[in-house]
């Protein structure tokens, strides 16, 4: 209710703002006995992490991990797992300039206005930067979740779309290119979008869809733990999101019934999956696929009009490093929070 | 966590299914001393309500609510207020021909995997009638916001959009026709719509979308409850909502920043409004507003292929009564849920 | 949070005022497939009902369950269970003469204060009447522990004790007396006891002893949920409750580590169990025992002085039916409670 | 749910083994605002600490605290406040002899029947060190209740007892000796009670009394979350208690009604407090008092017998420093959790 958990029985509690001494967080009910691959938590840290490539921010941060209790010998103990995430940044820049002034389309002045005070260095709680603890304890939920395979992608960037299906995609392709999208044609148009808008130092928007698959048939919780309904939760507390949307999504609110009814084969699968995996708010067995909207970062490097904390309003110049698209980091992101939903989903019904 | 609970500090508790004696539910956390007002719940369950209109479904339910608890003397007294509706439908109707059978696009299949038993009677629990306890509560939740004026109207019907933006419509004009469109010519060709795919036997999706008006700053709690998190999880846990966006939603996927950014007026309100209200997950004091996608209804008047319990693909024609489309009768349900949650944050942030 | 739910996977929310239509909760999160035993939930509600023997409350409830939901054809579906209790006292009686005086060691003061508002007849939500709903939620989740021994009994009555160790007693005895103590001659002092009490117009405090008996190893979630922490919790929660410990309980504070010690067996039982059947909050198979403290009941047959709401001291005098002593009826009260506790943790650790 | 975190508005989460890198926790939902007195907390980890006095444990631990996150500028910022305590000890010690032991009376066997693995060293999880984490939240915690006065002090050790009332004590005394107990003659008594059970190489029990006042009327949520239901929770949360009881206590289960209850006074206080400023769940503006019992530490310098993994009994002779009562250590702690709790309440009821 504080604001700073996710989960039930698999929970995450973060911690920690963009420019203060550390970012983490406590992953409690993470099940005993797990033997922890380090190295593919780091490596999914990596894949979040500012200055990976010419794309995004080069905000300098290494991003490491540590992990302070709930292992024993390499594995996990059930009892709480704390870690820590140093911030380099923490004295490195001027923020005097923003200090007393409200960027748009940043949450500078809803923090200040609920809470009184803020730290304002970086965007301070309200920065992505806390996305990395999620990122941290959403590899953890992986290792737990060994039969599912979870794999997003950037499926827009602006108005370039991948418009192939996701059964037409090769997902090993995904991590062979910056963006991020499995289809070389595809992602070469982004990045050239990206890097074009870059050197206006302006930024801009797109989506990801994330594939579940071999999630086991009954996950989720009617009437108001639907699955569906906890992914969305999950996808929309991510910075910067607008939209969710599974299966038919959007578009089925167009179709008939008969249209986009999903006809069972004799083994309880379904000939066409217009439902998304998920009927009645449990899983059926088939993959669930969903897509996440994001929005265009508010920092743009151009004269902006601003608010300051006496009400007027002064010309802003955006300076320094900005990220002119989120969504390639926002890839393991979506996948970290997809992680940590079935996770706790599995702990509750006893999956695992 | 058991899955039939929402909200926290304004917390609703459902119970019931399609045919069983009643549904019903608790709230627990009502502010004490608040005058009920009885006919404006009865109202919005009216609205819910089977058979107000040639195109919905004619099931005969009166859907009186009775309050057994909480209310003294016409006023709340800040117990819990349990509320029953009895069942009309309980023994009317022969259900034997869905007994073994896992209907297309149902939650027939799910349910008895993952519970391993169900009351095959109408759908049970997983029957949209369940939602007649969210809409009584959201009622009194509504009243609870005084100020906060929410507004829900059908936006589109398969393919009939309604393309004025929320800013010029007519609010009062959602209730002038069968359909709830704002728009009198927009509302007549979604209703011939209806009409033509109800003889048919099929159904149609459709979307509603909500704005909430005089919302207080500040509702919100980041980093994982983020008041726009909380509205997608309320509206994705009505039965055959597909997807939810807010604000520029998916739109705003394909914007640059410089497009997107809402720039401030100097009484802190901002010139645009693509953010859609809310700021890093806190309300910003302008109109929230929100779409929610609705698949077509799975229960079609036409032969299709069912599963049975024993492995067999079987012929199956639908029969009876059919809601060819779900969407008018969904706004107040819409509206209900982000009652629901609004209230929840009025209590957490001491607002109300 | 709102104060009116116990548990998490295995849910109870109750609602209900003493003089309202009905009380009643939702049980939610009970195992599906389950044949429910009526009759033994009915007993139950028996054994706490007003006017069972002589030395209790001659108050007159018949005190019926109706089950609403949640069950199909005698078995649990897996959702929730919804259940009625009518008040048959609902306006039988005057309660003119309370209306705007707070009674001394009742909760009228504190409800006013509180909630600005309060349903006086009977004591409204603070009536103990409200336990009903709790011992037909802990008589069903008895039927889920099948393996688990719940045996409560009267240890106490004012300054009547039963000398003898849980271990020297045949708990079939305890219903073979109106004060549920299973040892003849001790129940005969304490009835006699309340006879007298029952006659100055007066009431008597006592204590309830309960022994849970094949309680699996491993239930509790330490370190803020261990299992006699939730166990004390639900014990507190129940009217009139001063006091809980379990195993060694105040005299272990007298003792010293070699005494207190709890030596091994070969196969992991324990000589001594001063423990009480729980080691750093976990079930550890041995016999789990506590002890309830309630206080004398509140309402006496006798001149007393109130406080009225114009801040007035008054004369009041305590009319009609009172309860002499609520030990006897609290017996399946605590049981219930216990019942309830086990269950949510059967389910969270996966033990049934 | 998965049993680290406490409280729900005011919420604390811990991680952390005895012998791991460093304990630690999570205080989410602490009001902005308040500017954090360090001092002050870092004393309260002084009261808790090893090595404080002759009559406690000699292990070493500096036990200083550093926050990362939450504070900016000496003040909370509302967002969540990051803490982690390093362990001094985490490599000094050869813990090889009870690697395959449980030891009597010790979470070592019960830990390792429900998890299957456990860090050994010290205790790990199941230490008490975990405790130092209550401590800073509840320093913190204290800050927040500002009008409210918090005194716990040693009312038994062994059988030496502390026979006066809490209104005939002088609370500014309570530093005054190692044992906390505030007057002088039975603190030397008890201190030469421990002095001669340590030099035994034996262990004591004993009680902590808590005094709360100044607590505003109104807190508590019945009928499950009552407040004196929640501080017996949180008590009973604490390593080695074995019972709880308030106001009257078990005493009042002795008592009569005409005896037991409080009569008001005309300004709503009452003339006696058996009630222990408490009724139906709900402070009454009335001093709050309660006592806790905690049994002997296990750890004794003698040789006792324990069980081995292989299911052998083999002899143990404890060796090295052993902490001969907890009772003077456990004073901090006790006001910690009381503090916890009242400032969840503090939170949820808008008194702050």
């Amino acid at each position: 209710m504080a604001g700073n958990s996710f989960g039930n029985l698999f929970k995450l509690t973060t911690f920690g703002e963009s420019h203060g001494i550390a970012i983490g967080g406590i992953i409690d009910g993470c099940p005993p006995g797990l033997e922890v691959d380090f190295d593919a938590i780091q490596l999914e840290l990596n894949r979040r992490k500012p200055g990976q490539s010419e794309i995004v921010t080069q905000r300098k941060e290494p991003d490491t991990v540590e992990f302070l209790s709930g292992i024993f010998e390499g594995k996990t103990t059930g009892t709480p797992i704390g870690f820590n995430i140093q911030n380099a940044n923490q004295k490195s820049k001027d923020y005097s300039h923003i200090k007393d002034v409200y960027r748009p389309s940043h949450a500078d002045y809803t923090y200040d206005k609920k809470y009184g005070i803020r730290d304002y260095r970086g965007g301070g709680r309200s920065s992505a930067r806390e996305t990395a603890s999620r990122v941290v304890a959403g590899a953890l939920a992986k290792q737990v979740l060994k039969s599912v395979k979870i794999h997003a992608y950037t499926s827009s960037v602006g108005n370039i779309f991948l418009e192939k299906p996701y059964q037409d995609l090769d997902f090993s392709k995904i991590e062979s290119n910056v963006i991020r999208c499995p289809d070389a044609e595809t992602a070469e148009r982004m990045i050239n979008k990206i890097k074009a808008i870059r050197k206006e130092g302006n930024t801009i928007g797109g989506t990801v869809t994330c594939v579940l698959q071999n999630v086991p048939i009954g996950l989720g919780e009617p009437v108001f733990d639907k699955l569906h309904a906890e992914l969305g939760k999950a996808m929309l507390s991510i910075n910067a999101v607008k939209g969710f949307e599974y299966g038919s999504g959007f578009c089925g609110a167009k179709m008939t019934g008969t249209e986009h009814n999903d006809l069972f084969n004799a083994d309880g699968s379904t000939k066409t999956n217009l439902s998304g995996g998920i009927q009645g708010g449990i899983s059926n067995g088939m993959d669930i696929y969903f897509r996440v909207a994001f929005k265009p970062v508010a920092t743009v490097i151009q004269k902006q009009e601003a608010l300051n904390s006496n009400g007027e309003l002064v010309d802003m110049q955006g300076k320094g490093r900005h990220d002119p698209c989120v969504v390639p980091r926002a890839v393991p992101i979506v996948e970290a929070m997809a992680a940590l939903v079935l996770a706790d989903y599995f702990l509750l019904n006893k999956v695992y």
